[in-house]
């Protein structure tokens, strides 16, 4: 059996943060020995996260009261543009897995206009894996530093990546319209992520090609194309605490579609095809590491519609950075991620 | 001042039905004479309804216990296929407000094709006005027999039908992705409409060209085009009780989009096109009759998407009834239909 | 028929300044000269709140740029401890309705207890008239300043009032345990109101004491007892946007109980006690200005339960401040106020 | 390391057949032989809750085609009043865990009181040990039948016994008011347990004395104090998922009721009490195994509330199945049972 990690968590006063913490609670090969919060330093984890309250956990410290040396890996959660400076500090020891979108893209250009800066650590950047973990294994085995993939970015991406490399659908008519819980915005003050405002509503926003995921997307659906590739994806805040939905309007012979799914994820234990024709719920996932792919036609020949739901905070997040850390300390890549999802 | 009108309301017991009484509660020339459901015949409609305790009502009775003969105007509010053979059995000087599906296809065969049985009352059918207000307010006001839209019809038709008809988009790349509130499933019992399976959820439903509210488009859109017109469709269940939310996905020039609608929809009150680029949420219209509207560009040239949100149970069937009504009787369009939206 | 009156809103960018516009928007007697929003001065309404945006609204301004000279009533829904200073400021010529907390308590004394600060008005407060209508009805008609009660406050009191002053229960064993709707926290940025964490949860808060509205309960039941009376009230958050569920505990005759809540409410339009037995709930109410009172007695006799419902924002706020106004203005109690429950 | 043991669950397609399956998926000792659903009979897992699709799971059977003969342990899920018949044709060498109410009552006047009919077991019914781990572990060990306790009923017991047991509470002054999430009341068809009905409402039910689980507080309680003891119990729906919230009003020292109950449970892994006037939410325990209590005094002394929180599908029946089970079967009580809860 292997040798426990011993792993410091960066940000866990935020959701994902959280989420980490819970997950690793029962992962039998991993210590936390660190958790900061900047501006919660000080205080126990269960002040702000009751629901942790029975784990043993270190008090909450700021960043640069953390003892790096006994560390194996670090969980950066911390919100986007701050792991940047943080990471290139780090002992070279440290491994390292990014949740934020710091690392997510490969080109500074690329960055720079998705994200109106220039970037803090260009000459890391390039070394960052992209840490979709069923497609980049190899790479994030041996990676020092492996950046998470925008919750969004990896639904729509397991919808589509086998389609896009195997050619069985037109790249420049995907349409993407998503339902996003909304632990997704995270724990941050904003007037329209109330209770009251969102309780019963629907909210499109970052729509008209705006989103910074399209930076990703772009990112990945050229390479695996061999040419520029461009989508329209309009996420929508729906009254759900976790979960995206992803619906993707295709062209394509439906039957193919379904086929190529279901042989690229075959061997995929935490991504499933469902029978062709049915199609996944939101509640079908929520809680665990589970991908749950659904493909269906249309009355109209050649239309497709791919739909893929994942848990945002655990899959599409913390779950993924889980699994890409279980990989990069030699340990088998599900450990503490076969969590069943909680339902009702 | 008008002479007010007597009203029954057929299927009273369920959302629609307690949504006319809502609605007529303060309606100044409308009073309910009689109020049908037959397997809770005999009880008040408070025990039903416990939120109309307030008001003065008729005991629920069977429909062949009502007299008729005083009766200006019914509401049947019935679940499909049961009003075809009441609505002809009733005195032609009745006027009739038909809330479900049966008299919304003018083509017997298309009836046929959508609902599964032949049509009861085929000699009754062509005489049915479509019942879209703003769109044949001419002839719902000689009607005597008016069919209200499926929720989702008059959503879509209110993002599409003046871009159809001006031909300012391409009607054969029209993609409608629906976000819906539960209570558009009525009041039926159901395992998947429980409370603990819809929470947290999202369910895609009746995808892949077979939902009925097809027959709809399929007989509207053609008509405006002048030649055959599909649209790809697709609802998903989402935990609101009300609101419709239709994402329209469009080929065509974004600014001429919004000037279409803009102009379209200058004089109509209950329907409001948003500033261009803003968008509606499913909050913004609970409770009330309007209808908001929104488009937007994409960064890809050509692409445009139309968002229209109207409340199911008010602009999408009751209100739309009711207005329609006021037509029909001879009273301001509007009466009794000015309330504004209930937020939060 | 009487001459509209001239209407201000001080505070119009939270939830129960938009209730009032709402409810005034169908009000054939007021017409709304000016909105005040300090934040926001400079804003159309529909920026604010989109709900409103079919409305022609004056746009929102700073309290000092209204001309308080052609306004008949001013409705001030500024943050608790605003009103005091403002107020005082108008001229004698304007009606105020303070839907705040600063005019709640008549005892300069216990509003510094309270509310922990002295009273910047206190040659004003004893002039104010406590707005529970129902029972300060005579007062209200002639008053110019009338203070609005706790939506916690008003909801206890419906359920207590009747009982306490006719002496049918034990006024020394009262438990009031609440369930409230979250608007009732209004729209500040805290953590603890952001939707995924009052999703799925039921939060206890202000216990033990502590709440404020306890100096109201202090001040009126101990009024009407005669001698010093205290209660044991805990409130409750849970996921809805509107509405009050008061559970109260109580010893005493359960059908004297309801006799006497039946007897004291018989000529009251917007109280309705139920049938003996049956129990309010909290969805019966929502949206309207109605109070829904039900009672049970217990396998132990002499235990009873009294169970009120109302909506926060309404009846508990904005629709008692409407319903104050019209009687000020010489209105009918009820106009504008007759909207059913919207439901579901 | 202890040898697997086999596992039955009758009545799998219920909600705590559902939970059972998915705590057990992970649990290292147990696994699942049999599944059976009467009326869902043939279908695979998938088809009823497809949440488990992941896992490899015997297809869904009738109770009659089981072999119970490799079987150690069997989970009755089923409705109540069915668990009878069948626990007494099983094999006495088949350990069985009831999650229904069949045995909870040690007195078949008791059972035949409470459920409105007598008891088709009364021979075994004595045999049956009261499933609340933590007061009846040591019986548990060697049961062979085990009682699953009410959901309502645990939790309020973790609240009281001990306060019964030490005598630091008014037992004849004791009110709960507990708030219920909705899958307490199972996946059956109700009207009233639609999402239209339940999202934004409280609803109050099986009040006055008349909910089942009094019978147990009755038994257990008045075994406690030595003496007949009643308590006054309400339960109120709210729109949540899961969990349990019991507001217990009480007469005592609060700062000697706090005490007590922290000795009690200091030893407990499962049962956190709060510091001194903290309160759980029902949040901070959602899928997890876990109790939280709060104590907190009131400004009148000799009033204290004590609120406890638990998941009534995980602590409130299957976790505490699974626990029970594991003391039967010779595991470690907490096998299986340490998952975090999970927030948001």
């Amino acid at each position: 059996m292997s040798k426990p990690a011993n792993i410091a968590i960066l940000g866990a006063s935020g959701y994902t943060g959280a989420e980490l913490v819970r997950l690793i609670s029962t992962h039998p090969l991993m210590v936390i020995k660190a958790l900061s919060a900047e501006r919660k330093a000080g205080q126990q984890m269960a002040a702000v996260f009751p629901h942790l309250r029975h784990l043993d956990l270190p008090v909450l410290s700021k960043i640069d009261e953390i003892d790096f040396g006994g560390i194996d890996l670090v969980f950066c959660a911390l919100p986007h543009g701050l792991s940047q400076a943080i990471v290139k500090e780090l002992p070279a020891s440290v491994k390292v897995v990014d949740l934020g979108a710091d690392f997510r893209l490969r080109d500074p250009k690329a960055y720079e206009k998705w994200y109106n800066r220039p970037h803090d650590a260009p000459e890391i950047q390039p070394n960052a894996v992209y840490g979709l973990t069923e497609f980049y294994r190899g790479q994030i085995k041996g990676a020092r530093l492996v950046a998470g993939t925008g919750c969004n970015a990896a639904t729509v991406q397991f919808a589509l990546r086998p389609l896009i490399s195997s050619g069985v659908i037109d790249v420049d008519q995907i349409v993407c319209d998503l339902k996003n819980g909304i632990s997704g915005a995270g724990r941050g003050l904003k007037e329209n992520m109330l209770y009251a405002e969102r309780s019963q509503d629907v909210m499109t926003y970052s729509y008209g090609g705006k989103h910074r995921h399209l930076g990703e997307f772009d990112q990945e659906f050229s390479a695996l194309a061999g040419r520029p590739v461009e989508i329209v994806f309009t996420p929508n805040l729906v009254p759900a605490n976790r979960g995206i939905l992803a619906t993707c309007y295709l062209r394509g012979d439906a039957n193919e579609v379904h086929a190529c799914l279901e042989k690229s994820y075959a061997d995929e234990d935490f991504v499933i095809t469902l029978p062709f024709g049915e199609m996944p719920k939101m509640s079908d996932v929520q809680g665990s590491n589970y991908v749950h792919i659904g493909v269906a036609g249309d009355r109209m020949p050649g239309r497709v519609m791919v739909v893929a739901t994942l848990d945002n905070l655990t899959k599409g997040s913390s779950g993924q950075a889980l699994q890409n850390a279980n990989l990069m300390l030699g340990f088998d890549e599900m450990t503490g991620l076969k969590l069943a999802p909680v339902f009702p």
